[in-house]
């Protein structure tokens, strides 16, 4: 649950991690990023850590959010997942790929973020694995191996935001190929217009 | 041109990365590990950045030695390429996607960082989409877009290292992956036999 007060503490920290880096993250700049006080940020967070933690919890239950249908139609909930991952929905959110790869890269040092990008990974697969599958089911894709396809979509992904961090590459470069490749897989492209 | 003393800075470097993240890089450390003075590394490289880009220069030398082929062959020097890009040739070079994903990370705060990612991508699609174009002439391959194929390849293999880096997921699980689907997109897997 959100407080407004943590999710002000949470959208400083994105912006910290955004603009200083891991290695550049005080309790201090977010409190200067927060405008609330050191002493505040240490109310509700013992340890640098435990925001952290804390941080990834956030992003991750927003994402789910963000990749989560109403659509029935295993085509359109292929594009809407898509739709989630490549489009940022806010400013702030267009820096979450920075952010998250920062913490990344803190993983083999941190178990508990290793936890949770280890969750985050098994969510998106499942999405991706359930669509393909009762697409098959329902005839609209072609026969092949559903968690082959969503380890595929995920390690793109992954790639992708690799890219954008490390080589500044916009997320649609990579969904381009990605959608091209999921045509070859499913024999259907994602985006394509589905007329019910 | 790699000094044997350069070479030991690079590879206390390559330690210190995997074991403390660059947020805990100091050249303290990297004397500590490499039994040499803070001076003498200093004499070599003024700053942590110029040490670093360095480093960076070195990997991707020696990235670009591990991908290219003696084989005339295309399927062959594509099963070279990724035999390159997943098998760790030492135990030190196991770490390199750690080292490597703690420099990405920076890359947002370091220009010169991201240039060598850039020239590194760079070279890793031309390899590939040569290696495809070059197999579609000889009929070996079937027909497709070499650049796309180039940049599917390389958005894999950046996935492949986040996910050893921030899950510890072994490189093999992608590589497996990411056959299957140039299989679909080529005509053929590499890893294949290929009788001469």
């Amino acid at each position: 649950m959100e407080s407004e007060t943590k999710s002000e503490i949470i959208n400083a920290t994105n912006r910290v991690l955004c603009e200083h880096g891991y290695a550049g993250l005080t309790m201090q700049k977010i409190a200067d990023e927060s405008a609330m006080t050191t002493a505040a940020i240490h109310y509700h967070f013992d340890t640098k850590e435990e925001l952290l933690n804390a941080f990834l919890d956030i992003l991750i239950e927003r994402f789910k959010a963000k990749i989560s249908s109403e659509a029935t139609d295993p085509r359109k909930r292929l594009t809407a997942f898509l739709d989630g991952v490549f489009t940022p929905t806010t400013p702030d959110s267009d820096g979450f790929p920075v952010a998250i790869m920062e913490l990344k890269a803190q993983a083999p040092f941190h178990d508990l973020f290793r936890e949770r990008f280890l969750d985050l990974d098994e969510v998106m697969r499942e999405v991706v694995a359930d669509i393909v599958a009762d697409g098959i089911d329902e005839g609209h894709f072609k026969q092949t191996d559903p968690d082959e396809v969503a380890r595929l979509v995920t390690t793109t992904i992954n790639g992708a935001h690799t890219r954008k961090v490390a080589l500044g590459e916009p997320l649609d470069e990579t969904r381009h190929v990605l959608e091209n490749t999921l045509e070859l897989h499913l024999g259907w492209q994602p985006g394509s217009e589905v007329v019910a």
